[in-house]
């Protein structure tokens, strides 16, 4: 088996090969810009490392893995309009460097594009591969919508904030080893135990991604942290101290994020403070782990040989460990 | 074989049963509104007659039959925004009653939604269908792109015109058919025979559309006409106007095509006179009459019993005849 470093770099060279700009141009190479600035290509890495956990060759998996990546930009993309974004990966969003109706138009061709990836594969692994796809694709917007729903919401509940991560990005996780199952042609129960290794390893991820971007080390975080906080967003942490606070400090914590100060870092403090007063730190820390072991209970069990297991865990394990 | 009406009736039935609207409701609400507005339904009657033609019961393609509805609906959605729309089939369009992130988002998951509904198929068929749909799916968004393109190029040609329509509008008929071709198992030659006769009607339609915008009776044609020449749009008339006229004619046509008055109606008058004189007008009825034309020749060499093609001739007669 290969490094993560070598799917990579066997994926990179293929997504080189694969995006050239076709006519018309306008279309084309907002696609080809956007796949162009990087990123950590954890889903495709992820498609190629689990066809070869399965004992297929990985490269029967490169149109997967693509489309899995090429959909992931798709929904960049459009988010970033949603969101309004100025930036991703430190460079100009595509609606940025174009205008808006080119970020629609462009990231709707990625996501036909994406099937069309699939129709390198024979007649069934192809309906397999396409209703995973589908089924997963509309999830992610499901959960798009509600984390929109969210920001004007003030009933949000913690399952309703876990099943929105799980919808907007751990469902593409388990998919994605879903796909390199698919590919190899494996046993059912190993495509889903693997697909939930995935869900649950996604929403573990997802949570520390909330984690760092309030208590992250700004030196190594890339990003300065604090952004959620600014934007007043409805993360587990912020849920789960309104719940274990007391009605004071709640109502303090409720008042911090209805406001939205020219000067950031003393709100960040403020919340930042009543997140480790109320405990929510720790219980966030405590989640973590908890879908992580979870993660990792299902993987054990997986019927494949235990030197097999290994690289997942390592990858696990390296998410988990995350600075950034 | 059963009438436009009634297939149109029996799709209408099916879209009503399937429209239900799922959680989160501000995804799902959209689809059905914009689904709820009516519309002709060519397309998917399209696809029903087809299969039906080919000697199968229309009933199994009522889902092939939604999808095609669901993709031109999502396509009306995204075009709407990037046009600015305010107004479909009377109606405000889906941004205007919701938002621009409302009508993006529902519209990727119509996209999506409309892939799902061939899964209701067997394995090669749903194959069929869904590399037919992908490949037509990207015209439409290549046609759209260069839509857009022509607005501010100077140096269309008339062929690059006639293949922006084939994408945009054309290609989707010849799917539409060759769908319910494929439901009914057909063979190959059936296939692109009928796709074929879609596609030349659908440009014939095309090029009619622009025609009755400048030319068409304001008192059955719906709309205003003349929204083609108040927003200087590069149509067959213009195009061939330019290029049928004396030098002072066109550099007239040219300037009129500069101007963007307050008051519309000396504009049109002006450009419509200029497209009746340079020979233009004339020069479209023949080109739409050439291209109905060739498409009934399509018919003709179909290899099916002549009774069945009664139907398609009646549709593609009822097609030329409008006038809206």
């Amino acid at each position: 088996m290969k490094s993560v470093a070598e799917y990579r770099e066997a994926f990179q060279e293929y997504l080189d090969l694969k995006m050239q700009v076709r006519k018309p141009e306008n279309l084309y190479e907002p696609m080809k810009y956007i796949l162009g600035l990087g990123g950590k290509r954890l889903r495709p890495v992820l498609v190629l490392m689990a066809t070869d956990i399965f004992e297929a060759d990985y490269r029967k998996a490169l149109d997967a893995a693509l489309a899995i990546e090429v959909f992931h930009n798709f929904s960049l993309v459009h988010d970033d309009i949603m969101d309004d974004a100025p930036l991703r990966r430190g460079q100009e969003t595509v609606h940025e460097r174009w205008d808006i109706n080119t970020g629609i138009l462009s990231g709707d061709a990625m996501l036909i594009n994406a099937y069309q990836l699939f129709e390198n594969y024979e007649g069934e692994t192809f309906k397999e591969l396409a209703r995973l796809f589908t089924k997963t694709a509309i999830q992610v917007c499901e959960g798009q919508q509600y984390d929109i729903d969210f920001e004007t919401r003030d009933d949000v509940a913690i399952e309703d904030y876990i099943r929105m991560i799980e919808f907007k990005t751990a469902v593409l996780v388990g998919a994605s080893l879903q796909m390199g199952a698919i590919v190899a042609g494996t046993s059912t129960q190993c495509k889903e135990a693997v697909y939930e290794f995935g869900r649950l390893l996604g929403i573990a991820f997802q949570l520390q991604d909330d984690y760092l971007d309030a208590f992250g080390d700004p030196e190594t975080f890339g990003k300065q942290p604090g952004g959620d906080i600014i934007e007043n967003k409805k993360t587990f942490l912020y849920l789960t101290a309104l719940e274990t606070s007391g009605a004071s400090e709640a109502q303090q914590l409720e008042h911090l994020y209805t406001i939205n100060p020219a000067e950031t870092s003393g709100k960040i403090e403020a919340v930042k403070n009543l997140f480790e007063s109320s405990g929510a730190a720790e219980l966030t820390r405590q989640e973590i782990e908890k879908y992580t072991n979870k993660a990792f209970d299902v993987l054990d069990k997986i019927e494949i040989a235990e030197e097999k297991k290994i690289p997942l865990r390592q990858f696990g394990e390296m998410l988990m460990n995350r600075k950034v």
